[in-house]
């Protein structure tokens, strides 16, 4: 392949147009864009507006962009259901794939997907930006380097999602099981949920959720809900999200054998053991006392690169073989726990991992075949998310 | 009856005493402490150096102590299992009880307490004394007078329970089915379950609870607890409680139509929206927008009069008909929590309210027949409780 990693960005709408703009001023080393897929005949004219035709063919139709020749990679920022279908082709192709959360909206396609990449062995990454924010990485590397021990407890308060209805009313695929597959966990939860799985590399051995269907919303997907999970080394997990709260909170609390830490208004605190607590207890004679605590605070260095970043990783992976911050593979195991919260809502009982992908799929197919909403056209007319 | 209440207080174990050291001291206005009942012979001689035997009489037996005529009014301080029967002990004879939390430790003998007092019309209070916590009281304030709007969340990580193995190893009946009927929900929780009745005045439709016993000490009791509940308004509430995390957290956030409220820290703090969620919601065209927030810190005055505040109101109840902060009555509320959060747990399923008792009962006694702990002897000869 020549030096400059050449790629087509598949969708246009808010957030592929963020990611083709900064392709387009040159911001992403080793890397140009050039074609863009848009089918939608209203977003055309802006897009050709902006870039220009010497550099950037724009192309309407799939199969034309598919088989153009021009790019040596892929961004999709598509609607999520066409996530492994795209993904697949361009691996069918040798084609590089960097696609937007969330990997897809059931895990059975993702699976698939996952499987057409393995056997590819082409670069696949997933654009979760929030592995490359500082305060995320930090606490990801106390947790790995053991600083809090084994880890007792995850606690999520991200309840800052706020939308109103007319956010909802705005496109007619939006909080639908057609056009989405969900509400607040497909749409807005995909980072907090990988984060949730990438800060510890635990995923839970079974969970129990409660999610609410059109709770504050004229919506027929979740937009409240609470969840629980254990995990094999006996750890337990609160997750509580919603759209339909002000101002919200977002609180992160990871305790351990050797203290807490809570993220909290971008801010990262340890309260730290001076000895650990299960030694502590061993040694404790005397009733009612507690180890000492330090409360500590953490110097979080570095910049959030956010989009940028995890595009340029990419990039450096098809040239130079660096390892992916966010291996696409991965894509899966923030859905699962997606899908898990809705299915064992659905069937009101616990849900255990590896999810029942068929048993998820079912029900989701229920709730689309028995959905009231405008039905939106399917496949390649969806409009494209416009959230981040 | 004369001008001044006189108290007959029953258990002079840790809490007991500090009870007996104010009254005695003459910290309660219109009150006078005249006898203890006592059964532990290895108590006594403390007792009798500590109280003039002119001004108090100790007893070692239940029933002369109750044949003395010697007190108006009973405050209670043993274990659990005991404070339904000296209640209705002394309701039959015509004496106001205030007891210490919890009410019991199964809502069926709570509530055949309940209707004694009752039917007896005379003055019964719980030793609730987070109800006299002018952090707790402010907040109820602007629950009540609707400041926060309908209220949509409760969220309460109450983990900085701490107690080491040596501090369950003091007393045989600590943390033993038998013993207390419960761990870190019936010990050290009854404030805060009482606090989430007593805060918003709504009791849950229905609640789903993960208890886990001995998981963190050699124990049989739940040292461990993550309970879900939802409201007939539409809130749901989330309570997440230990023994076994160091430093642990102590942090209380309610959500309403107005706003949010956290209190953290002694700190009560007010996110304010300028216009309620729902109406902003309802006006609103804007998509992503939310709805103008003002941080409000919110002055907290008075002095937290604990104990001596609840014992107190409970005198002057009985002087001059003062409303009760903490009607006994009200202690079902708190107990029907930590019941249902067991019961969930050894159910597998969804508690409705109210709940069961009966099938409460059956599985506490099922847990008392199974249990391998070293049984302590029933009744007279247990100790009183050693925390607050």
């Amino acid at each position: 392949m020549s030096d400059v990693v050449r790629i087509g960005v598949i969708g246009a709408g808010n957030m592929g147009t963020v990611h083709a703009n900064y392709l387009y001023e040159g911001r992403i080393k080793g890397a140009i864009i050039t074609a863009i897929l848009e089918e939608r005949v209203s977003r055309i004219n802006e897009i050709e507006n902006r870039f220009s035709e010497e550099v950037v063919t724009i192309y309407s139709e799939e199969d034309a962009f598919f088989q153009s020749g021009q790019f040596d990679a892929i961004l999709i920022a598509t609607p999520h259901y066409s996530h492994p279908r795209l993904s697949i082709r361009a691996f069918n192709q040798g084609i590089h794939v960097l696609v937007e959360k969330p990997a897809g909206v059931y895990t059975k396609q993702v699976r698939e997907m996952n499987e057409a990449a393995e056997k590819s062995q082409l670069v696949f990454s997933m654009m979760y930006n929030q592995r490359m924010n500082p305060i995320y990485q930090k606490l990801r590397e106390l947790i790995l380097s053991n600083e809090l021990g084994s880890i007792r407890r995850l606690n999520w308060i991200i309840t800052d999602w706020y939308r109103s209805q007319s956010y909802y009313d705005s496109s007619s695929w939006r909080a639908t099981w057609q056009g989405e597959g969900g509400g607040v966990l497909i749409n807005q939860c995909p980072h907090q949920l990988d984060l949730m799985y990438w800060l510890t590399g635990m995923m839970p051995s079974r969970l129990r959720a409660f999610c609410q269907f059109g709770k504050y919303r004229e919506i027929e997907v979740e937009d409240n809900v609470t969840a629980y999970a254990e995990y094999d080394n006996g750890a337990t997990a609160v997750f509580v999200t919603t759209t339909g709260e002000a101002p919200g909170t977002n609180r992160l609390e990871v305790t351990g054998d050797r203290g807490k830490i809570v993220i909290e208004n971008d801010e990262l605190t340890f309260w730290r053991l001076r000895q650990s607590e299960t030694d502590f207890n061993q040694e404790y004679t005397g009733g009612f006392g507690k180890p000492e605590t330090w409360k500590c605070e953490i110097p979080v260095e570095g910049l959030n690169t956010a989009h940028e970043g995890i595009t340029q990783n990419f990039v450096n992976a098809i040239k130079d073989h660096e390892p992916l911050v966010a291996p696409g593979s991965e894509g899966i195991y923030g859905l699962s726990l997606s899908n898990a919260m809705q299915l064992s809502t659905w069937t009101d009982t616990w849900v255990t991992f590896p999810i029942d992908e068929d048993l998820y799929l079912q029900h989701l197919n229920e709730q689309i075949d028995q959905s009231t909403v405008q039905k939106v056209s399917t496949g390649k007319s969806l409009n494209v998310k416009g959230t981040h």
